[in-house]
């Protein structure tokens, strides 16, 4: 069975999560707490990260290479249209996400106030939150002018794009940082992909000493 | 004509030109002082970063993305193989160098001397500069830990990931942060794909007020 060594609330982690149960695929769960350098887990991974997926033996690091990997070995269901300008858009909102999206609102709104905890390394930062709270309204109303014009982020089929923001907005849904009235279609859109059997798995995420909010694993939220 | 907006010293800007230059695909090269956030330049990219392809009146983000469009659309010469695996391999390696080696090093070191002067945002942190000359010793030696074992740093063949690391080592190069007497297959390696036609367009950049140091554009460095 493949074993993923992930974090509860890394948005990283989640959309492989995500990628696996959409599939139908069993994995084996296991928390690494990344930042206590276990030499055994710089061994899969020298640069200390999460996720790392175990498939027979082999150690699979980065995310994206991840999904795309598990796309071509287990292409059904298709998370990835198959017109190259179709894929360019799946991959630039999964950059988009991972990367600007990431920066902007996940680092500093989710890794202050609950990476620090666990981690033990201090209180969140208030410049950082309030810059976080300030990206998140841009990130939102961005992807309610994509959904304006698509049934999904990327198209009208349902992509690794949509898990790629799914992950970063749970995770931060857990924190209670979105602000889910801002934009009906964001919201619709988010409803529609909670309810997937796939989402089960992270809806029942509980990080000790740190209790979701009642919302977070409400489809009628 | 493919038309690319950059910076000259990006490394996200510079793994596009080498694709395209590889690819012998004509593009015509705008300098983009994007953190001026012109609005023009906000309209084709509403993230506010380069580099951005334009394709028939079509603009297009995220490096990543972009190359892997380009590899769909034009297949010759291939930069990424054909394996399942083997993909995997040089998209994690992209991952590594644009994400953890791009954190750890670059954003430490090129970002501190370089972008902080042209952009005036004051003097590198010396704390950061420090972070960049230890962290890139570890980059360097797995580097040569790969090539130990392989010709090109994802396999037997030259892919995606060599150019991903190279336009990263080109541009810490131009700021003389590469100890190129570290790790001499790793040396061997940046003098292979230095000598390879695309990268003449890289070595030919000058930066105003920043000279390149005598050995940036010398094949025999």
């Amino acid at each position: 069975m493949y074993r993923l060594y992930h974090m509860p609330l890394s948005p990283f982690c989640r959309k492989v999560r995500l990628v696996l149960a959409e599939k139908r695929i069993e994995v084996d769960l296991v928390e690494e707490r990344y930042w206590e350098r276990d030499p055994d887990f710089l061994r899969r991974n020298p640069v200390g990260k999460v996720p790392i997926l175990r498939i027979e033996g082999r150690n699979m690091s980065e995310s994206m290479a991840i999904c795309e990997y598990l796309e071509h070995i287990h292409p059904s269901p298709a998370l990835m249209p198959s017109k190259p300008e179709e894929r360019y858009e799946v991959r630039r909102l999964c950059g988009w996400f991972d990367d600007s999206f990431f920066n902007q609102v996940t680092a500093n709104l989710l890794y202050e106030r609950v990476n620090r905890k666990i981690m033990g390394t201090g209180y969140p930062d208030s410049a950082k939150i309030k810059a976080g709270t300030k990206a998140i309204k841009f990130h939102l109303d961005y992807m309610a002018w994509l959904l304006d014009q698509r049934r999904w982020l990327a198209g009208d089929t349902m992509t690794l794009a949509d898990f790629a923001a799914a992950s970063h907005l749970s995770a931060l849904d857990y924190t209670s940082d979105v602000e889910w009235t801002r934009n009906e279609g964001v919201k619709d859109w988010y409803a529609k992909i909670k309810s997937r059997p796939a989402f089960r798995g992270i809806l029942s995420d509980v990080v000790p000493g740190f209790p979701p909010p009642p919302h977070y694993a409400d489809l009628d939220f």
